[in-house]
């Protein structure tokens, strides 16, 4: 099996090798996502699935050798990443999906319900700042209106995915009915260390963290940097910059203060013109914030609205607000959880439960089917990153827990007549 | 002459207004510059000057209705612009050299030196971050290496000089002979409001402030924002920031300590992968400080240095710095000076002796020959930005003190017999 990891692992992120100074870039409705995603169908087509492609782009891949007509239990996640992002983040989670189908197989298990493994389609928002596309698609969350959206090369959501093949017309029929599936697991890199400090193997989480995202705009004037004497400058740049410092003392606070852990970042500056003798006219600033904790989340958005306002009586300009995303935080199916944390357990493993700070393709489908979250721990709880990192071991031991969960989820054709019937169409096919 | 100049200014502006929301953008070596040089030479034609583009690109349109071998007395500016800038740094310099001339055509006055009105090729270093191309080129002081330098699309200098029919590889063959020019003037607006706080009319400047220009890159460390708990980060941003308050509130204390003025600004930020959901990994910040005063540009850099080093202490990565440009301040000739004074305030408007905080193409020239820059006054000093304008009876009052010069300076042929001459010439070419 971890030769098969590795080797699959390698395909997914179309390399040779894991490590690599760039890391991996495959952004979401991409060129490169989708041959990424090629190489998803092609693997599970090779384990005998039925692969096919949904008006979102999502790749389903269904292993039903009952012929089952029950809901389908599902297990999946992504293959996109950010830019220079690491080969981890949601690769191992098709990955384990389709491994272990794999391990059911090899040990003849018949599965009562059809299992798919599904691949979403541009689950980051490192392109056009919008996350979890393929999942809102599939759970019928999605907002057709976003296909405006650009990204950075003013190329638009709709655009993008009709050059990879989406009719963006026809992406609402993505939607899939309550009664197709009876749960969704998915299984995710940590992307933190406490799995780790807590002396455990795996995580399984409760809660996802989803985040406010605002949008802060400064105008200031733009002038001569040589001949604009210091005091009489509106520089949207000297206006805005003591909040980068404000956010990440006040989140740092507010944890300290709190029992739910809660974080804050600007991580997207844009200046204009940003031009080495022009005074920044205009800066906008792109803030995350996440916790688990809605309120906590709420307080730090208004703490930083307060100091926009104190901030901008230095400016004789103004400094707007915008909330480009406000996802209350998701609370995952209990009786999902300790089933995982049970089927972990009876394999061996150590858990530890706890809540995610990232955002996951779970989130969506948890709004309409029993849904839970699976963490196994990478490196130096690094991730989009180039040096992101899963053991192969720890890769092997989520597939064991994935495949104890669904055989029992999904659960088994046990009568001989079955058992034989299947051995028989296994002769037959070989 | 005013409804001339309004013409001609729209003109060399390719537009039928000068205010407009989004300026005027003109990068250098762009097709835009071109088109505007386009219509600076069909202008020179139609008064009669010869046009040559030099090996560099710059346009020299010559008048020499004496056919004297003397040495040329040369006026010029530019027409590229900073993107969304104003349609007066530089286009108003060459359209009062030209102006000026046809002042002197209309006046009948035949020169003893030829004149010529120079377009430098690519002043701003908006595109490039290189300013005065052209003219370093027409004073051989153009380090050919740049042609490797990129924009911001990744096109190099070579590249883009290329595309608008420039031989790169023949680009030093622009220098000229020190025998070939008298001397030099520059007429500008003033891009700030020195003249007008003084009670004058135009400006007579005596030092440019040329810069010291940093690049600060801050290597911190890449992270899932939702993820990385406040305490365990090396977010480039968070550890950066502050500088931007620093550069400025220094540059501030030191101009008042100081006789003579200094400006710093923190004009450029590039944040890698700038992306919502990932923790600013890597920083670069570009850094304009200047002063006429070298001791004091070069004591503001030094304290961002120490600045650095005292930021890095609290981050885990490392803070560099390059120098980018490192420019002595110029001082222009004396006695240019003086005569450009004079024949303004023979002419009736009231004078400033000045520095100047922004690099002209006049800073090269001066290293050659004896030269002079004039400044007009300009709206609120505004430059760099769509609101940038120049009044009308300014641009005028700059032909009449530019034309008085160029008499004096280019002699006059008057003897009866070529004053015969001429009409006798004009005549016959009318």
């Amino acid at each position: 099996m971890n030769n098969w990891l590795e080797t699959t692992l390698l395909a997914l992120n179309l390399t040779n090798k894991m490590q690599k100074a760039e890391g991996f870039t495959r952004l979401g409705l991409s060129l490169d996502e989708q041959r990424s995603m090629a190489v998803f169908c092609k693997t599970a087509s090779d384990l005998g699935l039925s692969v096919k492609k949904d008006p979102a782009g999502n790749i389903i891949a269904r292993w039903n050798p009952a012929q089952s007509i029950l809901p389908a239990v599902v297990v999946g996640s992504h293959l996109d990443t950010v830019t220079n992002g690491g080969g981890y983040d949601g690769a191992a989670g098709v990955l384990c999906g389709l491994a272990a189908v794999k391990k059911l197989q090899d040990e003849q298990v018949i599965p009562s319900h059809p299992i798919e493994v599904v691949c979403f389609i541009s689950e980051e928002s490192a392109r056009f700042g919008i996350s979890t596309i393929g999942s809102k698609a599939m759970a019928g969350m999605l907002d057709k209106g976003i296909g405006s959206v650009k990204d950075a090369h003013g190329v638009t959501i709709k655009e993008a995915a009709e050059q990879v093949g989406i009719d963006w017309g026809n992406v609402m029929a993505a939607e899939r009915d309550e009664s197709e599936i009876k749960s969704f697991v998915e299984l995710h890199i940590e992307q933190g260390l406490e799995i780790e400090r807590h002396h455990a193997e795996f995580g399984v989480v409760q809660g996802i963290a989803c985040p406010i995202r605002l949008k802060i705009t400064v105008n200031g004037k733009a002038g001569h940097t040589g001949t604009t004497p210091m005091g009489e400058r509106n520089d949207a740049l000297v206006a805005i910059a003591p909040l980068v410092t404000f956010v990440s003392e006040e989140a740092a606070s507010l944890s300290a203060g709190s029992e739910l852990p809660i974080v804050a970042t600007v991580s997207t500056v844009e200046l204009s013109p940003n031009s080495m003798n022009v005074i920044p006219g205009k800066v906008e600033l792109g803030i995350d914030i996440r916790s688990v904790e809605d309120a906590l989340k709420e307080k730090m958005a208004e703490k930083i609205v307060q100091q926009c306002k104190r901030l901008q009586e230095q400016l004789d300009g103004t400094i707007t607000i915008e909330t480009l995303v406000h996802n209350p935080s998701v609370h995952l199916d209990a009786s999902i959880m300790n089933r995982i944390k049970e089927a972990g357990e009876k394999t061996g493993f150590k858990s530890h439960v706890m809540n995610s700070g990232a955002g996951h393709d779970v989130m969506n489908m948890a709004k309409k089917w029993p849904s839970g979250l699976l963490f196994i721990r990478c490196r130096d709880g690094l991730s989009h990153h180039p040096e992101e990192h899963a053991d192969i071991e720890d890769l092997a031991m989520g597939v064991s827990i994935l495949s104890a969960f669904l055989r029992q989820e999904a659960g088994e054709v046990s009568d001989h007549t079955n058992r034989d019937h299947r051995t028989h169409r296994l002769n037959r096919t070989n």
